[in-house]
């Protein structure tokens, strides 16, 4: 198991290693930007996929839509730009809706932050196999396991402690920024070239009219465009000073690069009346349309894979973190807060690829079913974040505090808007999942919370006397199965810590106790035997019988300490050749629940076999 | 788990229960002869499947071998009609063989036997469920789900304590000899009145040439016939007084019915020219032409499936008896050869369970590819226990030995040859896994045997000293994970058994041992605390380290006794809300080995959380 896990995740490395990184603007962008942009990939494809349902009609209102969302975009980049200024030290939605609105809004966000991350992982990984795919149609009935693989690789290089350094990420963000703004670049000059292409009729077979609802749910499902905007003002200290400030300029110049792939591919989309089959994504037919089938073709689909593999790997970043920051505060156990082996939070990172897992599988490796979920949840996050900020602005009330106020109020406000659209429009299809998802997490994040605090009570030692008198020689309990070298060498060690020892032996067939009396005579070193017989040929019964009656007749306050001899085979498989009666007794005896201020303690003396 | 348990085994008896009833020819015929009598059913239709492929020229020869099988069948009678006389308590293979041809022999019969029981339980099921879908054919698809579920009623039942007595088992067995001698009779008094007809030809659409190889394959798999005949023979001391006259009555009786069943239904087979198709069993076509489809057909078939199903409820008596047999020499785990709570050997039952639920998986749930696996172990079975008796004859050398000698070698010689011929026709097809399993089966035997004999040795008292003194005043180490009740709690017992106490601290997080000195100040009763430090955050290495630096500085020939407080929560689910820290140093400390009479005590003294 060991050198399983060392092999997979590297040798354990010492805390002190634990060291920061500045990032320069450029790592910044490469670093916190991959999630957001890469959202142009499900984005466009969600925006297709709603309007082509009503035909070439419903597709010429992609530009508009495109749009809508784009103004949505400049609003929460503005909102978070301020976060930034406000939190240096980082501003992730958990922490401003904590401080600012209270520890349920706080967990709220947390719970919503968490169902992100995983759809994020989800998103991000079936994405970019879809991209993958389009390119090789074989490909495409292996979406779930090429999926499930991707997400091991990142799991296990994760659990190895790949940072989201900005030097190994900045490959794949700058290409798939290069080949994409390359692709619209050519698009643009043959859209000069060509001239505009209407959308081929009698698209889908039965078009459903283009109604509001439509278009609503259309605009819901695009808004996932805007996923990953939050992600800079997480990592404001990761900046080289003047942190605010170089955060502040890098997420501008994320926003405008969003709202290029994203209006420039719709647009170009709409202009030429790209329109893609069943098994092939939207970018990817515009890409083939602008292209042709090429290697450059090739080079767009390969880096969407890529950026979107990295999106998906800052959910490893970021789920891990904020589930330790969670269990730091005791609302998720424990375990989630210590680093591991590799100086990562490893159990967080095992959790998010089960998570992450079970989606991919249960939604059939689809991004299309996935999305309903997705956008709900990142909604409310920014949602309560931005209105978090309004409480920041208007608590601090510093200079200009109104104005502040009023940009993150809008923010609240349009994000609000947003996610009250997104739960309606896509509600049947999934969106219900993620709304009774996050008030359970909320719910079990305070049942959590409320068993370690009481735990708390019952350990702490207010009201216990400072100097405890050590117990009257205790009464030992030596249940035997035989008379053998075992036995004595835990006889030896009972009569070193009491004079007060019983054996007892459990007779299950009738008739075996007289032999055993006999080689006790001889070998017992005067400690008395009792018999215990069993009609039933259990063990554990009459064993436990015996001590409640014996520690009733004592009477002394103080249950007896029972002493188990237990045989250690050499191999492991030795074990199926022997009872394991020690092994069962000890989890009888310590599963019966004592009374209170009765502690019966327990006491192995390992008998090592040799072969 | 408990109360599941009880709910389908029932609640436990009491050993007294255990009394043994006799049981009458008409009652022993019932119990012992359910294997023996549906052998029929398959070894009839691989006799047909055998021939078929040689199409009509092939099936013309189906009379014949049935004659040979049926000579066979007299000697081997006659051979156990001996061997219930030579051993009234009871002759299985197993002892024979063991008592006169050493203990390998022995060994290996018993291999042979475990192999056959597990054969016959698997073939029993699937060719009764064969019968009851020959009838249903909408069944045929299902037949791997319905023999398994077959096998869970037989396993609950058994589990329970169903026994092989007369009573229950009569009535499927009666119902079987009366529909099918019924059939029989019917088919006779119809053969006089129309007249012999043809098999169909061009049956086979490439048939086979008739070649010796092909007849002794059929031979082969049609001496599947003969499974069970040995049963009587175990089971001698049931019977009324005379034992072995009743029983070898008995053994006559079945032979003949035996011979009757397989011999006429061939019989009438061949005489009407019948045939199936690849979905019906040949009996169940036969029966069809005889009865029609009405009623009494539907008799026959499910007559047939009730008497499969209790000839495998044999083997739930057989395996068991064997395994327990076995294991209390020595050369299986001991744990086969208790009873369980309802009286009955549980653990080899479900072991059987187990082995013939692969078996019928594995061959997915087809007779007929169970059959080249079946015959090769009874005939071993068969001969190594004929050789024993010719040795038992010779050895004693009584009135007539010589003529009872010749019988059995005559027997032992007879089944010697099918023995090879099986192994011969059917190795390809799957003997040669039985040929495999039997000797491994025989070499584990050894192993397990040797190892009980290597951890008597090391067990025995020989040559330790009667008086052993105890040990000196032991010393304890406490690890703690912070200071409260638990802790506090731990500590007193530690004072309580030793007056030299270290509590030892694991600092995981540089700076946290502060803390934990504070507060030991105030509560550690002037037993010292030792901080481990560990860079690479894990608490059983570094303490680990400790203690085998301590033991060797302390060096008096003593380990320490290592006392861990452990946590027991409320609730199971409790657990995952706390690192199992004392759970995981409990299994280091005892699974890292010793050195030779080094003993490490460990001491569990459970918390038990309220809540």
């Amino acid at each position: 198991m060991r050198s399983l896990r060392e092999w997979l995740t590297g040798t354990p490395l010492p805390t002190q290693r634990l060291a920061t990184e500045r990032l320069s603007n450029w790592q910044g962008l490469a670093a916190f930007s991959p999630d957001a942009l890469s959202s142009v990939a499900y984005a466009n494809q969600e925006i297709y996929l709603g309007l082509a349902a009503a035909g070439a009609a419903g597709l010429a209102f992609s530009g508009r839509i495109a749009l809508a969302i784009g103004v949505l975009l400049a609003i929460v980049a503005l909102s978070y730009s301020q976060t930034i200024a406000a939190y240096p030290s980082g501003g992730g939605s958990f922490t401003v809706a904590s401080e600012n609105l209270g520890r349920t809004a706080g967990l709220l966000a947390g719970a919503a932050l968490l169902v992100d991350y995983s759809l994020t992982a989800a998103v991000s990984l079936t994405a970019g196999v879809a991209a993958l795919s389009s390119a090789f149609p074989a490909l495409w009935d292996y979406r779930v396991a090429l999926s499930l693989a991707l997400l091991f690789l990142i799991t296990v290089a994760n659990l190895r402690g790949v940072r989201e350094s900005g030097t190994l990420m900045a490959f794949p963000v700058y290409l798939f920024l290069g080949s994409f703004l390359g692709m619209l670049a050519v698009g643009a000059v043959r859209a000069v070239l060509e001239g505009p292409s209407p959308f081929p009729g009698g698209l889908a077979s039965a078009a459903l009219p283009v109604t509001p609802f439509l278009l609503l749910h259309t605009f819901a499902a695009g808004c996932t465009a805007l996923t990953g905007v939050e992600a800079m003002s997480n990592g404001v200290p990761a900046f080289r000073p003047p942190e605010a400030r170089n955060a502040q300029k890098t997420l501008a110049v994320m926003a405008v690069l969003m709202a290029a792939l994203f209006l420039g591919s719709v647009g170009l989309t709409q202009y030429f009346g790209v329109t893609a089959g069943s098994e092939e994504t939207i970018l990817s037919a515009l890409a083939r349309r602008v292209l042709g089938g090429g290697p450059f073709y090739l080079g767009v689909q390969l880096s969407t894979l890529l950026v979107l593999a990295v999106a998906a790997n800052t959910s490893f970043a970021g789920f891990p973190r904020v589930t330790s920051v969670i269990a730091q505060d005791g609302f998720l156990p424990h375990q989630l807060a210590h680093l591991g082996d590799r100086l990562v939070y490893s159990n967080g990172m095992i959790l998010l690829a089960g998570v992450t897992g079970v989606l991919i599988v249960g939604f059939g490796g689809d991004t299309h079913s996935l999305i309903p979920l997705f956008a709900v949840g990142v909604f409310l996050a920014f949602t309560l974040s931005q209105a978090g900020m309004v409480v920041h602005w208007w608590r601090g009330r510093g200079a200009y505090w109104r104005l502040k106020a009023a940009v993150n109020g809008v923010g609240a406000a349009a994000t609000a808007i947003a996610f009250l659209i997104v739960a309606y429009a896509k509600f049947a299809e999934g969106a219900w999942i993620v709304l009774v998802i996050m008030p359970a997490l909320v719910i079990m994040f305070h049942g959590i919370h409320g068993h370690y605090r009481e735990v708390g009570r019952e350990l702490s030692l207010k009201g216990l006397p400072p100097d405890i008198k050590p117990l009257p020689n205790p009464r030992v309990v030596l249940p035997i199965s035989g008379v053998h070298r075992g036995v004595i060498q835990a006889l030896r060690f009972a009569r070193t810590i009491s004079d007060r020892v019983t054996a007892v032996y459990v007779e299950v067939k009738p008739g075996e106790a007289k032999k055993i009396r006999e080689m006790w005579e001889r070998w017992g070193q005067d400690v008395p035997l009792e018999v215990v017989p069993s009609p039933y040929r259990s063990i554990v019964g009459p064993f436990l019988d015996y001590l409640d009656k014996t520690d009733q007749e004592h009477n002394d306050g103080q249950p007896a300490v029972v002493l188990l001899p237990e045989f250690v085979p050499a191999r492991w498989w030795h074990y199926i050749l022997h009872n394991q009666t020690a092994w069962i007794l000890r989890l009888a005896l310590i599963y019966r629940r004592r009374r209170e201020g009765r502690i019966r303690a327990i006491i192995d003396i390992p008998f090592y076999l040799k072969e």
